[in-house]
């Protein structure tokens, strides 16, 4: 049983309810608390030694990024985030200072994206485990979810991808940079920002279909939004960060390959409108100062593919499954 | 630095937000999605071999106590439960099948008090760790929290204590109990009821000054409850559950102090008007069949004290605090 299996026998446990609009399976969680708002939810969870580890990152920038992480969901809904709840448990070897200071990581990137921390819980545990929760709050009209891709639609994406990896690959030993690319990289990783802004821009705009974020890998998180919709699609090309290519050929791995697997970019994928998304890019561009990459097309076939030379390769899943790690 | 001490540091690092009513501090958080609704959030972490083992309880059985826990805080607050979201953390000696049972646990609690459960997230972890969060409702003229307490108000909880640590000490073999006892003393430790209803019905009562539940253990939660209305309690008596005074006497413990430093038996403490308490509680019975229990009263001196034989003894936080155990 994998991730996806477990969570689908998981969601059948539960009942429909009526003002819970969306459940178990987007990004995050839809619900109704009057007629006029929307109130997303979302849950994440990070371990020391499964997802972290004090080896490579401070409490601060382990705080941070749990929190980013929980923050993308909100962006991949088109909410803006309110207020947010950390279940914390510490082990013996953490200092209170230690405790504090993953908490000032937290604190710190939830208030530059406007969320308030309003409680949880601190418990024994035998590594560091962060839960978060967090709420936000989008207009019934904004609100954007993983299964409105249709054929014909653009994808894209709202930066280039592999950067995390590869920042996690310099921390880790396995690949040397440049100096400017190996900051950049251990950024990217370490105090990631999640795309909120750009979250609530495209939740204003009718010609974007469907919207997630890739923090498991794009060929995950792809092929999740493609199943969703009840479509697939045809890759023309990835966006592959500076850092990310120079970290795969140091290693020769494909370049292509590495930043399709890479996972935790928090970068947001969107299906687009296709008459609607030359236009969509240019504005894009001008409020964010970025590139809006384009990946290639939603397909009325179901399968993944990628074009290689006039070749369609089919695109296996290979990112993150958080479940079936260390098993 | 103990538990409290080291919420104190961490709420310190959280700034205030207008529309977020009440943060960390209470048993749940309170914010205002719009003008006419309240909403309340509350998260609880439980951990393998800290808070339960599977030696002496059911994988449904853990679930079904990890859900009542946090129902418990949305109880306190007068809240309607509406949803939640569970982190879970799975060890690789937990097949799938017990996973899905664990759910059923929290499924089969959540929906009695009727709250859906609508997303989370599932990693690894080297022990199972269970993070749920809840969303209530509640009416704005309807919110108690544990401030309210006025010098002269009587305080009385919703139920004998001690149960559930009866049920522990017989899990755990420590104490022998009859057949009959044992049997209410496991089910008060494993699955426990939150008192959802008479949370929302103490809510909807002027008289009620203020409200808790008391898992932690009574001596701790009545200090806390003091301490944040400004006052001190005098304590005439402790209603000791059947359980709990067969266990303690078996052990030579005494049943006034095994019970007031109990913990987990999830009744509600509530501090009431003097003039409306027999009322009140002639209504409860009369509601819940069962009887309001008296303690006492609410001093303007801050000290708690315990009246045994005209002589005011000091009560000692002797509780359950989550932080400092396994020290």
């Amino acid at each position: 049983m994998n991730e996806d299996e477990l969570i689908q026998a998981i969601a059948a446990l539960q009942n429909g309810t009526p003002r819970v609009l969306i459940g178990i399976g987007d990004d995050a969680a839809v619900w109704q608390p009057s007629r006029s708002h929307r109130s997303v939810i979302s849950s994440d969870a990070l371990v020391e030694g499964v997802h972290f580890s004090r080896d490579w990152m401070t409490p601060e920038q382990i705080g941070w990024r749990a929190m980013a992480a929980n923050l993308s969901d909100l962006a991949a809904m088109g909410a803006r985030p309110r207020l947010g709840t950390v279940a914390l448990g510490v082990p013996a070897d953490w200092t209170p200072e230690a405790v504090l200071s993953a908490y000032a990581g937290m604190t710190g990137c939830a208030h530059t994206f406007g969320l308030a921390i309003v409680g949880g819980d601190l418990v024994r545990a035998p590594v560091l485990t962060i839960a978060i929760t967090v709420v936000g709050e989008v207009r019934p009209s904004n609100l954007k979810t993983r299964d409105g891709a249709r054929p014909g639609n653009v994808l894209a994406v709202t930066g280039a991808l592999g950067a995390s990896r590869a920042g996690l690959d310099v921390a880790q030993g396995r690949a040397r940079l440049d100096d400017a690319l190996a900051r950049t990289a251990l950024q990217a990783h370490r105090t990631p920002r999640p795309r909120v802004e750009e979250g609530r821009w495209f939740a204003a705009r009718r010609a974007v279909h469907a919207m997630m974020d890739c923090s498991d890998g794009l060929s995950t998180d792809l092929a999740r939004l493609a199943r969703a919709s009840g479509a697939g699609a045809r890759l023309e090309r990835v966006p592959v960060a500076a850092e990310a290519r120079a970290a795969a050929t140091a290693q020769g791995i494909d370049p292509d390959a590495y930043a399709l697997a890479g996972g935790e970019d928090f970068e947001l994928l969107v299906a687009v409108e296709r008459r609607s998304f030359e236009r969509l890019a240019q504005q894009f561009r001008a409020r964010f100062g970025r590139t809006l990459e384009r990946l290639g097309t939603v397909e009325a076939d179901e399968r993944i593919v990628m074009v290689n030379q006039g070749r369609e390769d089919p695109v296996a899943r290979t990112g993150w499954d958080h479940f079936s790690q260390q098993d």
